[in-house]
């Protein structure tokens, strides 16, 4: 080792043994240094491209050719393999645990369901696939998958445990609702982005502003108590790792990209470029969105070929990403290390910090692979880093900037845990400190804050959040003064952003196809009345309360509805009223008939069951499991002439809209109140007419669904822009 | 003036000529003042109450006495005086300006409309009297009612101006809806929290978390964008009183109570007085609510006698609090300045900061004038000074303690517009820091953040807010590492005061009779429908599709409902129904058939009016008109024959439930979709059954008044409670 770095120091590129750079950093004498160091500055300009050195000794720069190689295919195979894992994991059990999670779990709390996506092994492939596909160097982040396995894990922890062996105890089935299952899967998400970037006022937020659809006051405080609970299990951590064995955990302690040793002080005239950087973010971010919609569609195209394509993409685009991150640090020039910098502090190696020296000689370090040959964190807290203007070559940056723009866009939808978040963090923050850098002496503003803001608004910019990001940000680098800016900034990229697309998650949900219902309904929709809804679609399945077993059977086998409205035809009715009325009686959902069914509580005379017998038979943990199809039902050919009385297991306040209702007000209803099934009550009153004229369901609300159905609107629609 | 202070000098009591004093600062010699210290250190346990003086020289003592008591009436007399322009103009002018304006801004929001409350003049009361009542040096804060100030001006900017002078721009029109209103009126709120902390995202979480009850996504960015307006200007406003021509304003720049100079290190033992601080502020918090609620049924029976009863009570808070603070600091001891402080910060005259001289000797401060005799603002800044553990006694403490616990309790039912932050903050602070130095050596954090940590406390366990106080704590004192133990406190705090009572806005909000509505219905509401709420109430006014004036202006004579279901009978129906069905049309406001006896828009003959003559006859901006009664409304003999087609009035799609519906869900669905009125209709389909059989109002749907209408719930209830 002693001979070859001295083979290298003579070809102007000294590699460090390690131990001796370790040793460096604390014992080196500084009069010894400031000898060589003028020696050194006459090579300031030095390319260390090894192609720059050819013409030197032949022989040397081969070998020296040959280690960078095989540090190349060292570096690339390592990322390979971790990719492989990941990518296997995700491919071959759990495709759902591929991408960020987040649009999914939007939609579950929306009210779509996503099979396999809460389960333990989906789990498990997410936390082992993200520890995979980060370390891979592969430009994604930890973020989304964090929120993923939030989710999961509260998902699991409030069923009891997974589907094949739940824990069955009495107290779990109070969590087992809707309600309460929504409820804390929304903690999951706010845990999942307060671990992710130690924010945990950002994480209650992000869930209110980008995750929920329902929203309770209770809600807040739960989210705000599960975060507490998060910071202070990280705190404990921390504080264990404080000597240094956990790696780069811990590091920052609480603050991850810590700026609050700067100043801000700004002018009037700043406002032009933070101006600026909100528009830039507003118009990258969009274009980002529009790119990555196109990117989706074509992956999507690959994926649905198999297996082994969704594999191989991958893995392409693991190996591109190493050798990229390889090989451009060597277009970068070596920089000479800050005279006013302690010695310690530049070059960095073998630990995480600014000034990589990589390729470059003894008192040099090379900016870009300061970016590219690190951790994607370390990468945000290099380029964040203040009061260092000259540290970074404005077409180091460029290229980081190009670089990333095409990682980005290419890494997010393969089959590995990804989310966008660090992505999205590292592109911003470049062009963001490149605006810095040309703006000089114009402004006061650190470059590292210029960085900070122009991440700030790209995700603005993509994503369209606003208080959540602004509260992330405060907490990913504790400087209050800059609020005011990154409030600006974020305001702007958000409205710019805005008026050309859609945000990037809602585009996501769209290109999977997930029915997820909008907060507003399109103004055309004030025009249409669920009553022409109704008509428009097959005539509404009643049962009657107390019903045949075979018609019974016959409905749940020729019908996927998985709610029926339940009529009492001929009843005798309260005092005043004429015999015959019809009564509606509730609704019934297709999980209760199967478990009907399935007991097989069936009457042999056509009755109503007393109250005792209900007690005996059904318990409320009966009704509340959801497993069995009608196909697994086994009813006999005598069973099938019996009755079943339908009353009790009737919801009898099912919510309920006049037919002259508009769908636009009725879609509102459907979504505040968060249902799955409304009734289409009849305006007129008279003998003869049906109680129920229909039932809406979330797909018959979607505007997509609507139109199709009524393609008049879609051109009262287009008439409506062309105007 | 020389002799005189010759004369208190030789009595152990310096008085500082004022110009003396300021050159003091700047140019004393550092080494003349180490010469004089020794010579005062002699006098350390010296009390410095006027009579312990006695015995020296009477003649100078009483020349002194008379000082102090010269001192003491110009104190009260402008406190007085300034009171009583705040007591007058509210008494007189604007009584809806007393008090906060947080509750009632919270039942608006919840659709509770109280009148005068957004007028011109309360706005101009609110400011003035503000002004007054915190200058007179009251315990009370500039908070609530600067939440006030920010809804009245929003509602203004929505209306075009005052009732009485209003712009009428077409385009206001679009901001002339209740939803809109609500909309502004949340953004003023929230700008409101944030003038007055300086706390742009804690004004957002404080409207989503305290103020609003209908939430929508748009709102949080459009709350967040007037927030971050306000700090721009907030901030250009600071910028340009930076070389101090404002006086007090923008001392401490955006972040007003900075205790970011000390580093927080806690270790795990540190959670026991954390959990502490967080107890006690529960259960004083929920003191403190129980006995502000017995003040102020008080203080309303007081109230009630008349006007100069109101100005009296007010006035006599004043002469107290003078008194008190003038007179309290005498009983402190003096202390020495600290030799490690640089001479201009101790002790300070004539401008705001720690160390108070007062009554003490040249070189001692006396630090119970330093928290009583300075601005409420500057006395939270003092208490929350870091790195002076030894500035306060325990002793001096407590008196501060007991005295704003007094005047916090007493001071807030006055006729002045008065928040409780600031008194709240005051006394939790105390608290915090006392817990602070009795847990001495054992705990790492400094004794300022004690007192943060103490006023969040009883923050959480009065008002019972959770995320908006943590970011308004993070907002004021700019220390991001205390946050996980603010959040543990505020928790804490939150939970045992719930376990108590109410939080302080909801026993306001009960004792001024205002309907709120809650966001959990009662669970005994889920055994009552709201048919038998419906058959319990006055049978449901229904007017005809086509209807005679006389029985138009009958109804509205004879009821004070403000909606009607309009129903049609004996319409032909649609094919396949028989004829003498009847159609539940919609539902009519009694602002809308006011205004159509006000145009008389009647018909000779029984018809329904065609589409142009309607497009005619009404403006959208006639129907948003909501001005007239019924009283004014002159219809003659003949008119009285004639007819009034409501068709084209009528709102066809209101919401119905049908009458199986429980009284829990009906009230969700009130809730949360934000509804006046809610129509029920029958469960029976049968001739002859009326289309609606009856009309839920808020009123209905208060628990106070089902129960008087359903006294057996309340055993049932009881029972419940007593299981």
């Amino acid at each position: 080792m002693e001979e070859n770095s001295k083979q290298y120091e003579e070809a102007g590129i000294p590699v460090q043994d390690e131990a001796e750079g370790a040793e460096d950093l604390e014992e080196r004498d500084p009069e010894s240094n400031s000898l060589t160091r003028p020696l050194l500055k006459r090579n300031r300009t030095l390319s260390s491209s090894p192609l720059a050195i050819i013409g030197t000794k032949v022989s040397h720069i081969e070998s020296l050719d040959y280690e960078y190689i095989m540090g190349l295919i060292y570096f690339t195979a390592a990322n390979f393999l971790l990719t492989t894992v990941a990518a296997v994991l995700c491919v071959c059990f759990a495709p759902t645990a591929a991408g960020p999670g987040i649009p999914e779990i939007k939609a579950y709390l929306n009210g779509v369901d996503t099979p396999n996506m809460y389960g333990a092994t989906t789990l498990i492939v997410k936390i082992i696939g993200s520890i995979g596909a980060v370390s891979a160097g592969l430009d994604l982040g930890k973020e989304g998958p964090l929120v993923h396995i939030g989710s999961c894990i509260a998902s699991l922890l409030g069923q009891g445990g997974p589907d094949n062996h739940r824990i069955k105890w009495r107290w779990l089935r109070y969590f087992n609702n809707d309600r309460d299952r929504r409820d804390l899967i929304t903690c999951g998400a706010s845990s999942g982005v307060c671990a992710a970037f130690r924010s945990p006022v950002g994480g209650v937020l992000f869930a209110l502003e980008e995750v929920a659809t329902w929203w309770r006051s209770a809600l807040l405080w739960r989210t705000f108590f599960s975060t507490a609970v998060v910071v202070v299990v990280l705190r404990a951590f921390i504080e264990i790792c404080n000597s240094g064995q956990c790696g780069l955990f811990g590091r920052g302690g609480l603050i991850m990209f810590d700026v609050s040793n700067v100043s801000v002080r700004y002018r009037a005239l700043d406002i032009i470029p933070v101006v600026l950087i909100g528009i830039l973010g507003g118009l990258l971010g969009s274009l980002y969105n529009h790119i990555l919609h196109k990117i989706l569609r074509l992956y999507n195209l690959i994926n649905q070929k198999g297996r082994i394509h969704k594999l191989l993409l991958s893995l392409g685009v693991s190996i591109f990403t190493s050798v990229c991150l390889y090989c451009l640090p060597f277009l970068a020039p070596c920089t000479p290390c800050d005279d006013s910098l302690p010695d310690s502090a530049c070059p960095t190696n073998g630990r995480s910090g600014n000034y990589k020296q990589f390729n470059c000689p003894k008192g040099y370090y090379n900016d870009l692979a300061t970016l590219l040959l690190t951790t994607n964190d370390d990468a945000v807290r290099n380029i964040f880093s203040t009061n260092t203007a000259s540290e970074y070559n404005p077409i180091s940056l460029l290229i980081f900037f190009t670089l990333y723009c095409v990682l980005g866009l290419i890494t997010f939808g393969i089959a590995v845990p990804s989310g966008l978040f660090l992505p999205i963090i590292l592109i911003g923050s470049a062009y963001g400190r490149l605006l810095g850098m040309a703006m000089g002496s114009y402004t006061n503003i650190d470059q590292g804050l210029y960085a900070v803001l122009g991440a700030a608004s790209l995700m603005a910019g993509s994503m369209r959040m606003t208080v959540s990001l602004c509260v992330i940000f405060l907490e990913l680098t504790n400087n209050l003064l800059l609020l005011p800016i990154t409030m600006i900034v974020l305001l702007i990229a958000k409205t710019v952003g805005d008026s050309f697309n859609l945000s990037i998650y809602e585009i996501i949900l769209e290109l999977k196809g997930l029915p997820f219902l909008d907060a507003n309904p399109e103004p055309w929709m004030r025009n249409l009345t669920v009553g022409e809804l109704a008509d428009a679609k097959p005539p509404v399945v009643t049962l009657h309360g107390i019903e045949k077993v075979s018609r019974v059977v016959e409905v749940l086998k020729n019908t996927t509805h998985n709610g029926f409205p339940v009529v009492d035809d001929g009843v005798v009715p309260p005092v005043g009223l004429p015999i015959g009325a019809t009564e509606l009686h509730g609704l019934i959902l297709r999980t209760h008939l199967v478990q009907v069914l399935k007991k097989k509580w069936f009457l042999r005379e056509k009755r109503r069951t007393e109250e005792w017998e209900v007690r005996e038979k059904f318990t409320s943990v009966d009704l509340a499991e959801r497993e069995g199809t009608i196909e697994e039902v086994v009813v006999t050919r005598d069973e099938m002439e019996m009755y079943i009385d339908l009353h009790p297991l009737t919801n009898t306040t099912p919510y309920t809209v006049v037919e002259s209702m508009s769908v636009a007000k009725a879609m509102v209803l459907f979504r505040t109140v968060g249902l799955r099934h409304m009734l289409i009550v009849p305006r007129y009153q008279a003998a003869g007419v049906p109680p129920v004229i229909g039932i809406l369901t979330r797909q018959d609300l979607r505007a997509y669904n609507i139109l199709s159905a009524f393609p008049h609107l879609e051109r009262s629609k287009s008439r409506e822009k062309g105007h």
